[in-house]
């Protein structure tokens, strides 16, 4: 059909244009493997398709072309195909090359070909080519010693999952390399041993014929020729594979002497390089080159080089289970590490013609010694080795060297590990640490299999001191805060002017308490936060380095918990007293005409509305604050999101706002982020508390002021100034009353303080008869404007200014015994009643509420939004219950207070 | 000194202890590589430094090892070290192994080892193997026909920048390959030669000998065999190069007919993949295998497997510019592809049993055709090819295979593209085309250099449809608008009582004109928008895919700038009326008291405060709106970038919200983007007008409400219904008034209107005289008043409903030509004059003025943040503004108005 159609296609083309779908189906051809090919088929690669061999013929080895079946030898090729010829009865053998044949001195093989005896070759030809009538069998000379004899002997190979694996390449190598490097000291056994001991994860088993136990023993016995490069546990003409085993020897190849060159993140000696270089042998033991790390080694492993690039550049602490592993697929490994490589890792001291390495200590995980797992115990009882592979595909194969492997081994965890040296200013760290942890992993489906490994180089100091200086200076801060609120409660048991010290005195103490212990709290993570903000990302030298997520950080989570929790105390403890504060508008104008009657009859129309309004406009003022709060969200989201500050918040020592959007990203520090936020945040507070108080409450609109001036502009003029004293234009005070006063108002007060719900006056107004409550109203604003106006002897008043020192503490020294006393408030401390006068409290907790919900979700997005919603829901509490408490307590309806 | 260290440590370790830097120093190394050892060192492999030669001994080639000078041979060895022997006279020369000495029958080469002329080969030992006391020369017979017998042709090899290359490889095989496969039909030749084609960007050159022209040559003269898998265009024995060059092939092969199987983005029959297979070829011809290409070759280009294993999988529009770029190492390069492979694509349309391959169409940009890029111009023009090659580190060699490269070729861009079937409902696409772009790398320094090579896969649809139904859209609502502003216009002349057309009608229609035309365009972007973000991230099959960045969108783009252009111009429009709208508060309350003599005394101090308290309140809610445009905005933020609802944009056809952190992020859509953005917007929007409406007014607060309670509350008790009339409770009206009633207000008003500055209404109470402006708003309260009163039997007016009509079109039939008319207006129409009652307009300029902003920006945090700022300078504008107009218009006392 489709050849049909091709002819078609040839000889007309609007047929084709016709038959859309059968011209594309010309274009699809089968899909044919060399593997779908018969026995008598080959795979034409040109075509790509399986074509028939001609007769007498069969498909070749590869497949891809055919060869004559036994007896029959080639007589004419033509591209892919052949043409075969039986031998003649006289030459029945086919000779190696397959185009002649030839009579056999002996028998014939299965292939057809001509067989000699073992020890012995099959010569076809003359020594000028010509071909012989008849092959010879010529018998090899044997008396050449032969350094390779391997028998087949069995090591048992041990894989981590215990698999049992009869390693062809052991088996076939082992003795001969140890033979051969003991015997004719032959350099390139001895690595070639050493590369077994390796493979065989340093580990010293009981079996005699170990790997490590081989290169031991000749360790040992090779002693006499003394070792090389000055490192005594480097045997001259052997691989150095082990530091000593000596207790303690790890911590002191560690932590002794400090790496010469030092970190630096800045400026003209910006050095975070850490120059690691490799010498790199091949299995067999052959000396390959000198690499540097970071190049197609270690980094090779990672197929995304950025990643592992960024890792070697640079100093951080990298968590590892932040660090994603990379995935890598069975089938890459076994073609890019077809053969393994070993590596002797050095780190890199070459400063111009000085050139020195530093052998890097590894710590093999996996190492065994007297069957127990000794490196992932006590540092103490480590034993450092050197050398270390990255994926052995070869001693997993069993039966043969080009079988596939059974089972691979691959270093899954290659973390390189730098200790700041304490106290530097130099950024010293002590030599780095390799530790590998290596997996085996069983080869199920090489195609689709992957596996995981990870790399990181972290860097660690230690924290001990931090937070010994946190400690003291919460334990001199606390013990402050502790007089300072012994301080608050004596003045305000003063001021309500009991002597007792009762369940309520301590109640009171403890709440006092807890504010400023919140501020403890605040100020000490704030202060730890700033200085890990200016000190690691400001540093040229590496001096300090990041505590470490988990435990080092758990200490700082909590004292900003501690903060929060007290800082909500304290805010819902000023909450609950602005919600149940007593007010009272006293309206302190003579009523007019029938100004008497106001008692008995309906009260006057001027001080009503008066009242209304000026109670209307407190209420409007009771959540007015000294900045925007949600400015303030706005401009934190922006400077961290938008201008990209939270990129300061990143665990790398760079201050860079705006990172290119491919490069690696590094986790969060969390103690960054309180400290960015918090710092962000209470600067920007300041900004906005600085603008209002300078700028916009002077020249555009001071709420507060307006409120004391519509008091002034309603009481109408009355007085030539506004002060209560003659001359003076202070209209706003802070009162001291005597118990007499106080008792006189607290009796007046007791219908009110009956009274429950709304207020009637207006109701009143209508036709409705005075209540209880309502004429207790009118008793109180005559009497309060009588003691204004001097007119009772007895409950007499002064005014006077505050002493500084009473200013300072906010304790009054003089008790009002005779004459109460009027103080002059000329910073309207009656908004300490309003969100106003807490400006600061308001701004820590709004500060510590960003900076949990941040911690917890890291999103300063949420963290944001969450804050708005939570002013929200305080300001309408605080509106409307406020509202309520308003009208309650001043009489005034609450739809006038709208 | 190191040396010395060495043995005191091994003596007393305290001393170790004591001297820590020597210690330490005793670990470091010098660092030698093979490099670094003189002629007469070698590099010790195991101590890993430059050790002397023994005597009469120089370094070998590898340098690993020492080798004997001329005429001596080896007499022993231990390790890498040897013993030399000089050769005796009667055996002059050294065996080939170097361990013996031997006679030669003619001369000695350079080396020391016997010399045979050419045509002969040297034998020194038996067949046995037992070395000959003299060597000997046999001559080969050269009887056999050869079939390579390369020469040292030169083909000049060119490079894009036209760099002029001896390649050692095209000199060697070109000829020979071409004439093995003519003559001989060698199949694996003639895949070297369409390879050296390949090479050769499958371009002709005039030169005579170029690969391409040799194939030509070749598939023309073996026109006889005829095609094979019935391609005509696939020469039986030759590898398929070509597709032909008839004009307007390209566009038949690649627009004619669907691939059988359509992509789906969900469901069991998930289907996003495109089964790429290749058959690999060497560069002599092998074939290797078949291979999946996403598995080891083409994805092999690049370092980031997830990247372009997304590519692969994933049915997007992958813009170029978006796509960064992979940088490849030189020094990678030439370590992994040493040997170029060629690959034939296919795509695998296999079901089952049913095993077929389509042929995937490549267009090599750099191909030549007489003298010119054909495949950069008309897509008629093209001449597809087959068989492409990834990195060509071969052709580059110019004096032996086994040097470096002087340049190398590598396809720096790789393009995958599938165009969907118009109007498919499955998925279906036409063959996919490969566009591969070479460049050509002048090799300078491999271990530095880096090369870019960039990959993607993009899904492109024709939207001229989409284009023309939003023009059909837009033209369509476009006179509807029309029409309507027209009635806006003529409602307007009626109630301003002018007949004439004037600028200010056109200026007044095209003021309306720009709000409909806004709505119509906001409508389509958002409705478009939407469009995109429901068919292109739901859908199953693939039936839509989104325009592409650049020219597709910019149409879009604009629309939106229109939009939000012409919605400011609205906007400021209202605002502008607002801030400049007449108001008058008639205080209707017959003053008690003295209240006759308000006109020339002191005014009644009751209508004063309750003229101050409404006009505060009024002045309070001049900016409430029905929402809450802070919360608006977090609440948007909270669900783009908290909820993740911004995955949304991406240009995937997913819809998971929130993505794994790692996984490659596609680049944003603006078109989603703006659906999205606006979608949200609107969306929450409407909640809140909901919310707000049905239960937040109803249950908590209403503020227009409560104003309009207020002046019911301030009136105390006139009435005993709210209502002008009997048994009504309607107490808000808009009025017609006739055109004797304006005339009498404006002739009152003109002296308020030549007013300028402050009220002095206040400073008139403290003392100063009456102004004409006090006299003149007690006069129009007066009159006003009056009027409601019935007083004016001239200035009569009727109250009545308004038609359901007249409320539909907004304009009123019935003229005030005797009576005013009052229409009862339940539904506060008076507050079209605040924020309030212009919801929809505030709502639709804050969407479009977030959307612009983050069209772009591209972030939706900025766009927030800019938008709240918006809100609040627009807001200030509105009070401060709004303010002073009600101080002069009400000539209440700025004062009272906070």
């Amino acid at each position: 059909m489709a050849t049909g159609m091709l002819l078609v296609c040839g000889l007309a083309l609007f047929l084709t244009i016709k038959s859309n779908l059968l011209h594309s189906q010309q274009f699809t051809i089968s899909f044919q493997r060399p593997s779908d090919c018969s026995v008598e088929q080959f795979y034409d690669i040109s075509s790509q398709s399986c074509v028939k061999c001609g007769p007498n013929q069969s498909t070749s080895a590869t497949g891809l072309s055919c060869e004559c079946v036994t007896g029959f030898r080639v007589l004419a090729t033509n591209g892919a195909s052949i043409t075969c010829q039986q031998c003649p009865l006289e030459k029945p053998a086919v000779t190696e090359d397959g185009y002649g044949c030839i009579l056999c001195p002996g028998s014939l093989t299965e292939q057809g070909t001509c067989q000699c005896p073992s020890g012995s070759i099959l010569v076809e030809r003359d020594v000028q080519g010509n071909p012989l009538e008849e092959a010879r069998c010529e018998v090899c000379n044997g008396a050449e010693p032969a350094l390779s004899a391997p028998n087949s002997y069995g090591d048992r190979y041990q894989t981590q999952p215990s698999l049992p694996v009869q390693s062809a390449w052991f088996s076939t190598n082992l003795y001969s390399s140890a033979a051969a490097c003991l015997v004719y000291t032959n350099l390139t056994a001895c690595q070639a041993l050493g590369n077994m001991c390796v493979m065989n994860m340093h580990s010293f088993s009981s079996v005699a014929n170990d790997a490590c136990g081989l290169y031991n023993t000749i360790f040992r016995a090779t002693a006499a020729l003394g070792s090389t490069q000055d490192i005594s546990y480097w045997r001259a003409n052997l691989p150095w594979l082990y530091y000593g085993d000596q207790p303690g020897l790890a911590n002191r190849v560690l932590q002794t002497e400090p790496l010469p060159t030092g970190f630096s993140f800045k400026g003209r000696n910006r050095n975070t390089d850490i120059n690691l270089v490799a010498a790199v042998y091949n299995t067999r033991g052959d000396f390959l080159q000198w690499e540097k790390v970071g190049g197609n080694n270690l980094q090779a492993l990672s197929l995304s080089r950025q990643h592992v690039l960024w890792c070697f550049l640079m100093v951080t602490v990298v968590l590892r289970s932040h660090l994603a592993p990379i995935l890598l697929r069975m089938s890459d490994l076994l073609r890019v590490y077809a053969e393994p490589l070993f590596y002797d890792v050095f780190v890199d001291l070459s400063r111009g013609e000085d050139r020195r390495l530093l052998p890097l200590p590894t710590r093999n995980l996996n190492q065994e010694y007297n069957r127990k797992f000794i490196n992932q115990g006590n540092l103490n009882d480590w034993y450092l080795s050197r050398r270390v592979l990255l994926v052995d595909t070869l001693s997993g194969r069993e039966k043969s060297l080009g079988s596939l492997p059974k089972v691979i081994r691959i270093a899954s965890s290659i973390r390189i590990g730098f200790q700041l040296v304490p106290g530097t200013q130099k950024g010293q760290v002590f030599p780095p640490l390799l530790s590998v942890t290596y997996s085996d992993v069983l080869i199920t489906a090489p195609n689709t299999q992957t596996v995981s490994v990870s790399f990181a180089v972290y860097y660690e100091m230690d924290q001990t001191e931090a937070h010994m200086k946190t400690d003291i200076a919460l334990g001199v801060l606390g013990g402050v805060s502790v007089l300072y609120s012994l301080v608050k409660t004596a003045s305000w048991k003063r001021r309500i002017g009991s002597p007792l010290i009762d369940i309520e005195t301590v109640l009171k103490f403890l709440l006092f308490y807890a504010g400023d212990l919140a501020n403890v709290f605040f100020f000490i993570t704030v202060g730890t936060g700033l200085y890990w903000l200016i000190f690691y990302k400001a540093q040229h030298f590496v001096s300090v380095l990041l505590p470490l997520p988990g435990l080092q950080e758990e200490r700082f989570i909590a004292y900003v918990g501690c903060a929060f929790a007290l800082k909500t105390v304290q805010f819902l403890h000023k909450l609950i007293q602005q919600l149940s504060v007593d007010i009272f508008f006293i309206d302190w104008e003579r009523p007019r005409g029938k100004a008497n009657k106001t008692i008995q009859g309906t009260p006057s129309p001027v001080s009503i509305w008066r009242t209304y309004f000026v109670a209307n406009e407190w209420n409007e003022i009771q959540t007015i604050r000294k900045i925007s709060p949600t400015f303030q969200i706005m401009a934190v989201l922006f400077l961290l999101e938008v201008v990209g500050f939270s990129s300061l918040a990143l665990r790398d020592p760079w201050s860079d706002l705006q990172r290119p959007p491919q490069s690696y990203a590094p986790p969060y520090s969390l103690t960054l982020r309180y400290g960015l936020a918090a710092t962000l945040w209470l600067c920007i507070g300041l900004l906005q508390i600085i603008f209002f108080t300078a700028f916009h409450e002077r020249f555009v609109e001071d709420k507060i002021c307006q409120f004391v001036d519509l008091c002034s502009i309603s009481n109408e003029s009355l007085c030539g100034q506004r002060g209560l004293l003659p001359n003076t234009d202070t209209q706003t005070f802070q009162i001291s009353i005597t118990s007499r006063l106080r008792l006189q108002y607290d009796r007046i007060l007791e219908p009110l303080s009956r009274r429950n719900g709304p207020s009637r006056l207006v109701d009143a107004a209508s036709g409705h008869p005075f209540d209880q409550s309502t004429k207790a109203y009118h008793t109180m604003n005559r009497f309060l404007g009588s003691v204004i106006d001097h007119a009772h002897r007895d409950m007499e008043y002064v005014v006077r200014d505050k002493l500084f020192f009473e200013r300072v503490i906010g304790m009054e020294f003089l008790e009002p015994m005779d004459k109460s006393i009027f103080y002059n408030d000329e910073s309207h401390s009656f908004s300490d009643v309003l969100f106003y006068g807490n400006e600061a409290t308001l701004l820590i907790f709004d500060t510590l509420f960003f900076c949990v919900v941040d911690l917890g979700a890291q999103s300063f997005i949420l963290a944001g939004v969450l804050t708005y919603v939570q002013q929200m829901i305080f300001r309408l509490i605080r509106n409307g219950i406020g509202r309520r408490n308003l009208a309650n307590k001043t009489l005034v309806d609450q739809r006038f207070l709208i």
